[in-house]
């Protein structure tokens, strides 16, 4: 069975998140469903790098489909997009990965953004798309904050109770955080994080942003270990998955 | 009566347009329902510098409304926005005009974006918000073209037949094509517009974007006067009212 590797993008709003729930619909569904056609008609599963939340989106995660036929990657990708509408996703680019390749576990490198609607009024035109914080927030303290939680740590202070990963060891390469106008931006980029990682942070930075914790709170929250300790998770609203690398790089073409 | 002027932003996906409709929701209803409570529990009429088309979408649309008392601006903007939920309408400020100001009438330029995704994939994360054409389009070409519509005409080859415009005669201060990355934008500046004109002049840009026309066929198109000769009207998705200028200006605070 010949591997394909999907480049793709989503607007997570009408979705339960990537994979499949009994109670609503997920990305995963829509793209499997779009793909039996070219799997003799039975539904391949669809296995993502990065299992996002209900409300997140995407502009640049990566899956993998395994599929009966040898097609060329052009015909893939219009064959999904053609049978995902009216759904907002849409598989950017397909290619063949090396063997044995794995869109989750050969993995070497995440980005996600999280924009901050940071002004009096509530969000218009990006409703669903941005965390509206009101209250003025100070972004260089939040971005000197979140340098104390780069390098390699536990980090079970951020981690989701369901979170299902063995241990909460992980290295955080960037946790930027500036102003861009009337939003408070913070990119960050690991190899992988924990369930609900990047919103906890953020949401324990915005406390920090809005002077109500010193800027060397959330690094204490981290040598805690106790998610008890740490601020709100941020709305999924606010968050994209940016990219992800592998070794050696996929070549999604043009 | 004390005369508010108020900046909006909404996404127009949902509504029928700006101005009230028998068949379905506009953003002028939801304003006008929010701000019965503050004008005695009376709708009052609340009037735009830009009549949008359903589907259209707007980032700093200016309004008027007269309410019975006199209230403080950040009032009658809160009073508005909570009002508003859950519909995708902002109302970002709120300031007193000069006596006889029209949010209409007063605006001595108007200036709109027209965003254009030009790749093969279908828009996912942009879905309603750009006109997907999948077709390589020639930015450079369009902008060439685009110069011949500058300056003072009769534009009724780019006016749509519902256009109540007593004349088509408008100046068209600018007329900017460049390509962004997957995006070619469209930036329109102007006093005012006639129906449909922003969307009728990028659709025919498009042709010559796609190599169907010559450079020099909007300008020939425009000499006719008629419509019939233009390309197709661009779809709204794509299109947004970013901003309208008084003189003297308003003052919308920080």
């Amino acid at each position: 069975m010949p591997r394909y590797a999907l480049l793709i993008e989503y607007d997570g709003t009408p979705f339960v998140g990537w994979q499949r729930q009994k109670d609503g619909l997920s990305v995963q569904q829509v793209l499997e469903e779009a793909a039996a056609p070219l799997n003799g008609g039975i539904e391949p599963v669809i296995g993502a790098a990065g299992r996002t939340d209900a409300g997140v989106h995407a502009e640049g995660q990566v899956a993998q489909v395994d599929l009966s036929a040898d097609l060329p990657v052009e015909r893939v990708r219009e064959a999904l997009n053609t049978r995902s509408r009216p759904h907002p996703i849409s598989v950017l680019s397909v290619t063949r990965p090396p063997e044995d390749w794995s869109a989750r576990f050969s993995a070497v490198h995440r980005s996600y953004r999280y924009r901050i609607l940071n002004r009096r009024a509530r969000p218009g035109l990006d409703l669903g798309r941005v965390w509206h914080v009101p209250q003025r927030l100070d972004a260089a303290a939040m971005h000197a904050a979140a340098q104390g939680l780069l390098g390699y740590h536990d980090f079970s202070a951020f981690r989701a109770a369901a979170c299902q990963a063995k241990d909460a060891l992980r290295t955080l390469d960037r946790l930027d955080v500036s102003r861009e106008g009337e939003e408070v931006v913070v990119r960050v980029e690991a190899r992988s994080f924990l369930h609900h990682q990047v919103r906890n942070m953020v949401g324990t930075l915005a406390q920090v942003g809005r002077g109500l914790r010193p800027v060397n709170w959330p690094r204490q929250v981290l040598d805690t270990r106790d998610r008890g300790r740490a601020g709100q998770t941020a709305p999924a609203d606010g968050l994209c998955f940016v990219s992800v690398r592998y070794a050696p790089p996929l070549d999604w073409g043009a």
